[in-house]
């Protein structure tokens, strides 16, 4: 399924090397959506693995964290991309959230507002790009520009044709100023979202996060998967690769996304910043007082 | 020590009720920055005790969340202040960390910019209030500008002098919109934060959070107590108050300041919003799907 194809950027082995989206056309029906690619054992085993995960992702944080504040210009930035349900908000809580709060950026992108709209697309996304040093996280993205607008065409065919490559060199900029970008699309299957959505009919907690519109959206689910593979196919460069997660099982979902922004983190390779004073001259000054 | 006074709003019990400033005078001197108020137990007793409070605060923070996103304009905005070390990034760390990110708003201020000073001290405040559901989190905040800024003599006794009132008159319109504002000085001795830079100096892990304005800082200690003093005293108001957490033991710091989220939580009692639409019309038209 990920096999690395020529042209496309070895993902440094690990998690990330499987769930790599190759080069080339994509079919997104050819990706099995309860798959656990690269995990062995039950879901309570997955919940674990995921909870073990954070101290090593956090200490890893840190270190980025660290580096951005003593003049490092390295950050991440993870887009999540989904539809209605596929957990966008789980990664984040589930995660994101065994991270210190404070290094990570996170924005969640809903419809744009007028006084956005006339900027261009891009403008409000660049607002968000993380600092030095942070994980910035997407929910929802620039994608939107060529997902729910192509479906509902918001836009004509012509503009939002042309949005693939300006995404791509907003990307190659971004990547040349020091963002590592990690793109996850959560794929789910129909039959999950309709499950999930009965869920939140059932659930007095969780009327709030059902929208009528969510059933309409569901109606347009192949235009959908097909606006998803040319963004997945178009935007699929070697310094911003797309990653299809298997996300029917939330579990499985959360523990993969984390494990490649771990794995992503560890690429980096952040190391404690240097002190940039003299440690004993400071050590004499601070006994002094 | 934290006895309610005529004029002070009762905090509706709790710990918020015990570390509340009385109304009047401020004797910081008067204040143990060991205490454990609250709190019998060990340290390893303490520790669990902030775990253990992660599901209820986290349940009650996506309460809050929920309200915001369906129309409610409350929030919560949690203003940390003490000296360097006191642990306003631990307090984040390992209080707000147990919270869903999502729902969590930080803002760390450092020193202003020339863009930012030229348009009074509370602009770049105003751009940080939370939105509406959120829990904004200040790691310092506008209090620096009647702190740092008096200490250091950055503008004239007639400026900072004035900005007690604009701080009351500031925070008195956020609440009135909707902000409940919870503010908390992190109170450590001068040993604890000479014990504290030591450390730093002695861990290559820690001399990135090393500065070594930091000694000089430490030498106004005095100043920035009557500083503190006057900031806590002018700005205790009803609708703000202001609480002191002995912060020698950072354990103790953690739980007391997540105790209080939970207690301000609980207060404002955000309910699960209702269904804005029919539900069994909706499981329909879901089911038809």
């Amino acid at each position: 399924m990920a096999k690395q194809k020529k042209g496309q950027k070895a993902a440094g082995g690990g998690l990330r090397e499987q769930l790599l989206v190759p080069a080339g056309e994509v079919d997104l029906t050819t990706y099995d959506t309860r798959a656990t690619t690269g995990f062995s054992g039950t879901k309570d085993d997955g919940k674990l693995a995921l909870e073990n995960l954070g101290p090593e992702v956090s200490d890893w944080q840190e270190r980025l964290f660290a580096e951005g504040r003593t003049g490092g210009e390295r950050s991440i930035l993870l887009v999540l991309q989904g539809m209605d349900t596929s957990g966008k908000g789980g990664v984040i809580r589930h995660g994101a959230g065994l991270m210190d709060p404070q290094g990570l950026k996170i924005t969640s992108f809903k419809a744009p507002t007028p006084a956005e709209k006339r900027r261009g697309f891009l403008w409000r996304i660049r607002q968000a790009v993380p600092e030095h040093g942070m994980i910035g996280i997407f929910d929802r993205s620039h994608y939107e520009d060529v997902l729910i607008a192509r479906v509902r065409e918001l836009v004509t065919p012509n503009v939002w044709n042309r949005r693939y490559d300006q995404i791509n060199e907003f990307e190659a900029e971004l990547t040349a100023s020091g963002v590592t970008i990690v793109k996850c699309y959560l794929h789910i299957s129909a039959d999950e979202q309709k499950a999930r959505l009965e869920e939140r009919l059932s659930d007095p907690t969780k009327y709030w996060k059902y929208n009528p519109g969510d059933v309409d959206e569901r109606k347009l689910w192949p235009d959908y998967m097909e606006a998803y593979q040319a963004a997945i196919e178009r935007c699929n460069t070697p310094d911003a690769p797309w990653y299809v997660i298997p996300s029917d099982r939330k579990w499985y979902r959360n523990w993969a996304v984390t494990t490649i922004l771990l794995e992503t983190l560890k690429e980096l390779n952040p190391e404690w910043p240097a002190a940039d004073f003299d440690v004993e001259t400071e050590k004499k000054r601070l006994a002094a007082t």
